[in-house]
């Protein structure tokens, strides 16, 4: 086993680190924030750290790293209370990488990137068109990390849309939906279907299903 | 495109909401937490909820939820200020997902699953000997999620192990670690390179490295 102490740690390089300690949550999740300001102008931004709160109210958190790209997306929903998160695909992956360069508040990153502005009627953040599985939150809380300053955005999953079915137990085909995963800031993966198990239970065997 | 609207998913049967909410934030991360209480009585425990805070100090949360699976690694990390984070790979999967069974207090996951203690000297939490790819934390904070009575661990990155090499910039090679991601509480995947794009500028093409 290859080991790293806290000190190796902080003395290595800071870009290495910085790769390093972004790829220690493993695979994460990877969409396109979308949101606008008050004046109808929209943004797009890469996160990977949202996260599931909670199933019933449907809650979702996603961190804000005090930094000017995110920042962004951060004045936009705290002004409007909304935001979209889009699943990526293959198909838009470049694009939606491009979304993480640091373009000036007044540049759209779906122009920029090539993405295009979905809007649903009486929700006040734009959806991206390509995407086959998104959704719309409503901003529940702010919470600040006072251990480094980023914050948890809190939000209310206010509408969910999907290019494909829903199984009756509830059940997504992430694969199907092309769904990806990445680590790091800059490495990205597709998804291949491995095994799904039963609820277990203390008295019996795993069991696939 | 196929629509829920919030009322749609109110009104969904319980299961089957909790299944299409765990799925929204997409591909999750999935490793084992390990601790131990005060009288050396040791817990695994999965968590989908693993989050990057920050890279300097290395941060990472976790989300805990009110439930009493996950009270048993929240007490006990609690109580010693230390926890373990250990990455799946296929062959301890069926071994891992075992972990979430409810079992009482006085069992360990470790030996009910078939999974090796190992311990590194100096550091009060359990490691799993089969991952090949996994870190010791310290507790940084604990905050408070009102919004749905969860909670966020924090914890300070103080010792990474892997059973390979951390390439020059600081890249894992989490597929070759074969590390996986999930969805809902019962859907793996591994992981299929796809990409690794060059930091973004507003200036140039996005460009595959």
């Amino acid at each position: 086993m290859k080991t790293f102490t806290a000190d190796d740690l902080e003395s290595m390089e800071k870009l290495a680190r910085v790769q390093l300690i972004t790829s220690l949550p493993g695979a994460k999740p990877i969409s396109l924030i979308g949101t606008t300001d008050g004046e109808g102008r929209t943004n797009l931004a890469p996160f990977s750290s949202v996260v599931h709160l909670g199933s019933n109210p449907p809650l979702l958190g996603m961190v804000s790293r005090p930094d000017l790209v995110e920042r962004h997306t951060l004045a936009n929903l705290m002004e409007t209370g909304a935001w979209t998160i889009n699943h990526l695909h293959e198909g838009i992956l470049d694009a939606a990488h491009q979304c993480s360069a640091r373009y000036d508040k007044e540049v759209s990153e779906f122009e920029a990137a090539g993405l295009t502005e979905c809007w649903v009627e009486g929700f006040a953040a734009p959806f991206v068109a390509e995407s086959r599985f998104r959704m719309g939150l409503e901003l529940e809380d702010l919470v600040d990390i006072s251990a480094n300053g980023t914050r948890l955005i809190i939000g209310r999953v206010v509408l969910v849309q999907l290019d494909g079915e829903v199984a009756a137990d509830g059940s997504v085909d992430l694969p199907g939906l092309g769904c990806l995963a990445s680590t790091a800031l800059d490495t990205y993966f597709s998804l291949q279907p491995l095994a799904r198990l039963a609820y277990a239970k203390p008295d019996r065997e795993p069991r696939r299903i």
